[in-house]
Order: C-alpha cells, then structure tokens, then sequence
C-alpha cells in the first residue's frame, strides 16, 4: 500500500495514521476532514503527510473511514463510488449493523471492511492521537466474507502489523454485545457526572472530596457528544435494553437498602466482585 | 511520637504505617488486627514491625483505627479507655457522623481525632499498602474543636508529613457529601459489572469485546464487600438520596432515547462534559 487516505482525522484515525507511518516509511498518509483546522493541525503534528479531497480517493490503495457513525453511513456509498476496483475501504465505528446494510447491494461491496478497533480514550481531535493506541488491542470484523479475498489479507497483515488480535462477529451480534461492554458504560459515567454535577451547583466545596474512584468511574463524561449521540441512536434497541436491566438492578440495590437488608447489599457485592477476573485481560 | 499502633493492617491502615516509617525511622509501628494471617504478612512486607494486642495501648503515643466502619464505632470506645491521657486517637473511616456520635460523652473526646483521608485503591489487606499513597491527597477533619489543641498539632503534622492538604467540616455534610463523590460511584460500579456478568452467563464471549472504557467504569466493582456494606448501611439516607437522583437521571436519559429525542440526548452529554475542569484537580 502507498496512498492511504484517513477520512476524519480524529483521535481514532489520527492514531491508525501514526502507527501506520511509523511501520511503513514509504506510504503517503492523506487527510481529509471537514474540519480545516484539524487538518492543519494534523499536518503540524506528522501525523498525516498531506490533506487531500474526495476527488484524490481514486489514488487510494486504502481508505479507513473514522468519522462519527451517523456520517460514516452517508458517507461509504460516495467513497466506494470514488476509489479503484483495487482499493481497500475500512471502517472503525462503534456500530455496525446500518452501515453493513447501507452497502449491502453497493458494486463495491467486496472493497468493503467493517471493523470496530476496541481502542481510544476519552479525548477527540488529532492532538488526541497516540502512536500504539492499538497495540494488544482487539479488532472486531464483521461479515469478513463478504470482502474479497486478497483485501481481507491485506486488511489482516495492517491489523497484525498494529499489534492488534482479530474476533469475528456478526454486525448484529457485535452491536447487541457492544452496548453492554461499551455503550452503557457511558451512559453511566455521563448519568453519574450529572448527578454530582447538579449538587454541586449548590455546594462548590464538594469536589474537593472527590478521589480516584469518583476519577474513574465518570472518567466517560468526558467523551464527545457529537460522536456519542449517533452511536446511541443507531445502536438505539440494543442501548434500552442494557440500560433498563442496570437501572432494574439500581432500583433493587436501593430497595435492598430502603428495608436494611444488608446481607443482600453484601450478596449483591460479593457476587459482583469476580469482576476482577474478567478485568485482568483488559487493562 | 515513638509507639504508634496500627488497628486494621489493611491499604489504609498499612499504607500510613509505610508512609509513617518512611518519615521518621525512629518510630515504631505495631499493628493489631483480628486476622493473624493479615499480621504475619504485614511483618514480613515490612508494613509494621511487630505485632501487639489491646493491653498494650497503654503505651501508644498515636493509634490509628483503620477497621471497617462498623467495628470502628465499637473498637473506637474500648480503644479511648485504654490509652494514656497524652495519646492521640485517629480514626480513618469514609463515614464521620456515627463515629463522632460514639464517643461524644467519652471522657477521652479530646484525645480522638476523626479524619477521612481520601485515598486507595480498589484492593485490601496489607499487600495492597502503597508508600505515598497519601501524597497530594484531600484529608477531611470533623469537629477538629473537639480535640485537645496539643493533639491536633501532633496529627496536623503527621499529615502534613504524609503530603495531605486538609479540608475541615461536621460529620454530617461529610456524610451527606461523600455519599455523592465516593458511595455513588461504588454502587455504580457494582451495579454495572453485574448487569454485564448476567448476561455474560449465555455469552461468554463478550468479555473480549470490553475495553479500557469499560475497566474503568467497573473498577471499583473489586472492592471490598465487608468495608463497603458497613458504609451503606451507616450512612443509608444520604446514599439513598443519590442514588435516587442517579436512577432518575439514568430514567431521563432512556425516555430521551425512546422517544428519539436525540437532541436531548445530545445537550445532556454536553451540559455534563465540563466534568472535565472538575476532574483536573484530581487525577
């Protein structure tokens, strides 16, 4: 591969253009963005090597797609319409049910990835990209048979490359199972940073209380909203369903406490705890 | 101070004995605790240097109660009887209210010292005892009038030694505070890691999916179910009450999205990323 093109030069695609220059010298990284500001930036940060247009995209050996869900949509019918028969097309989002069915019946289709890089932090922007976001990370690829044969190899040899392992899935699996391990996650962080936030309208001194934990757990609050809200929407079923079993679960936490019903609290605790194991291989 | 002795040789109680040795070699530390195992290994990682019982509090220039908050308000009595009219009582728990109840008539008050060091980490026993684990940290002091001055200079030195910035308040607006920037977050937590292991029951693949997102939301999902069931039940109203605002909110946010009002949805991430400023000081 020599030209590839990084639409939506942000945290997630700014990080994948870093690792990718750092392991191959030779290839040509080309920005394109709404945001003309973040691509200036970009370019003075290295980590892209130039900006470029829509109409360039039939240069390109690999085009990865890292724009917010909603966008990416829209936007992968225009690319697959622009690049070569030999191109490559990626893309990172959170979801991947509506855009694997909005190129179902695109010509193109077989030029076509979809992958999920479990990977990023709470930052957006191309100053928030990192050189080895991805590195022992996992990749989720969906529908990989249906993407020829010798761009699944090339799309194999760049995530190995990056030091990330591969998990297949169905976009309908993917997006149910994300909503718990991902999705929710924020929704709690953002719920509980209100929460505080609201109090604390009144009482300014409270934060100075606050320790590493409360850190940790609203540390999501701080995440894009422009990003967050397409995700929410189109992942929309699968979200409701997760948030109405964590807040039944809150609801019986609270009741278990309304009528001091300790050794419950403690059950419920105890029971949870087993968390660590399942945490070692994350972090 | 000379003899100083460690009730509860777990990460609070065992990190203030590092951080004490540390500082003045001349010191030495004893630890009392119900479990002997819990000694022995304090001992050989060198938390404490040697082993004591209740009788010999009476030769203890500082005791520090680092127990469970329960035991706390029944150790915290026994322990005021037996020391000299010259030591300095420390208590460490994340509630103050019942505590300072306990001993409001003890004839030794003014040798006690209710304090709330805001540190740790979601594990316990002597293992998890950190060197500087106080360094840069908030400590709450409650009704520091209380004390005789003598020994609020003692204590004020020895956590100005350790690195802590200290904040002073009653016992009640500490509990009813708290409970909003720590005791929410724990229940949080738990409840969300249990909500994900229900239903990693039939789907034991989705833990491969979880990044450090989602680790970082769960964290406080490994502490300690016997230190934190005390802190529910002794400070239950305030608990309550945030946790009622909490479900409420986690209830607006899901009508929101059922209803598809997505700008909603969007304005509440908005309004609560500014939890970014509040954060900077903590981290």
């Amino acid at each position: 591969m020599k030209n590839i093109y990084i639409i939506g030069v942000g945290l997630i695609g700014g990080s994948l253009a870093l690792d990718i220059k750092k392991h191959d010298h030779k290839v040509k990284v080309f920005g394109i963005d709404h945001n003309e500001n973040h691509l200036e930036e970009a370019i003075q940060l290295n980590v892209i090597d130039a900006k470029a247009t829509y109409e360039d995209l039939k240069n390109a050996d690999l085009v990865i797609l890292s724009i917010p869900v909603d966008a990416a949509v829209n936007e992968i019918r225009k690319v697959l319409d622009l690049v070569s028969d030999d191109a490559l097309v990626v893309d990172v989002g959170s979801t991947k049910a509506e855009i694997c069915k909005a190129i179902e019946e695109h010509p193109k289709r077989r030029n076509f990835l979809a992958s999920h890089p479990i990977a990023g932090t709470e930052f957006s922007g191309p100053k928030a990209a990192i050189l080895g976001l991805y590195q022992n990370k996992t990749n989720i690829i969906c529908e990989v048979e249906k993407t020829a044969f010798k761009l699944q190899e090339q799309a194999l040899k760049l995530f190995s490359d990056l030091g990330m392992r591969i998990r297949y899935m169905n976009p309908e699996a993917h997006d149910k199972h994300i909503a718990y391990v991902s999705h929710l996650s924020h929704i709690s962080s953002f719920m509980l940073g209100k929460t505080v936030i609201d109090k604390e309208r009144n009482e300014r001194d409270i934060f100075d209380m606050a320790g590493s934990g409360f850190a940790s757990t609203v540390r999501l609050a701080k995440s894009s909203p422009e990003m967050w809200t397409p995700i929410f929407k189109q992942n929309k079923a699968n979200v409701l369903e997760t948030l109405d079993e964590f807040i039944i679960n809150l609801q019986k936490f609270r009741e278990f406490m309304h009528e001091d019903d300790f050794e419950a609290i403690y059950s419920e605790m105890k029971n949870t705890n087993h968390i660590k194991d399942i945490l070692n291989g994350i972090q």
